[in-house]
């Protein structure tokens, strides 16, 4: 039962690599929600939290890793806009 | 200790509404990862099954809708893509 939970834990942080390296590589943000990452890295942060408070290492350690992706792609979104508009 | 958990697991799924909103209504998917989103859609339907058999219906919960958000915006980019190079 554990390996669903870590193979689930592995997908779900591993898929913001391609996010994360096609924004870098075509800087085109437009289509990506600022919302979204706002939102999914202030989420995140709390799971490493509640992680830590949990000392759930497995948590903190999946959690810490998407949380700099997130962050990642949010400064890319932030950074790579060109209009005034914040979509 | 568990409202950290509960809140954070409100944010990390309500916060694809945004960005399955912005897509539904710019059809922008080029700043969008394939990848991403096929590997993103696998893990949440693993910790949807992980939920399943721990009998824990929060993670149920928070996983199927977050499932559905991202089954819809991988559907987005498959369906608006105009070119045939994924990315």
């Amino acid at each position: 039962m554990d390996w669903t939970g870590y193979l689930a834990a592995s997908l779900t942080t591993c898929s913001f690599v391609p996010q994360a390296w096609l924004t870098f590589r075509t800087r085109d943000v437009r289509g990506i929600s600022l919302g979204m990452y706002g939102v999914f890295a202030l989420g995140v942060a709390l799971w490493l939290a509640y992680g830590l408070l949990l000392r759930a290492w497995p948590l903190v350690l999946a959690n810490g890793i998407t949380l700099a992706l997130a962050i990642a792609i949010l400064a890319m979104k932030l950074r790579y806009r060109s209009g005034p508009a914040a979509r």
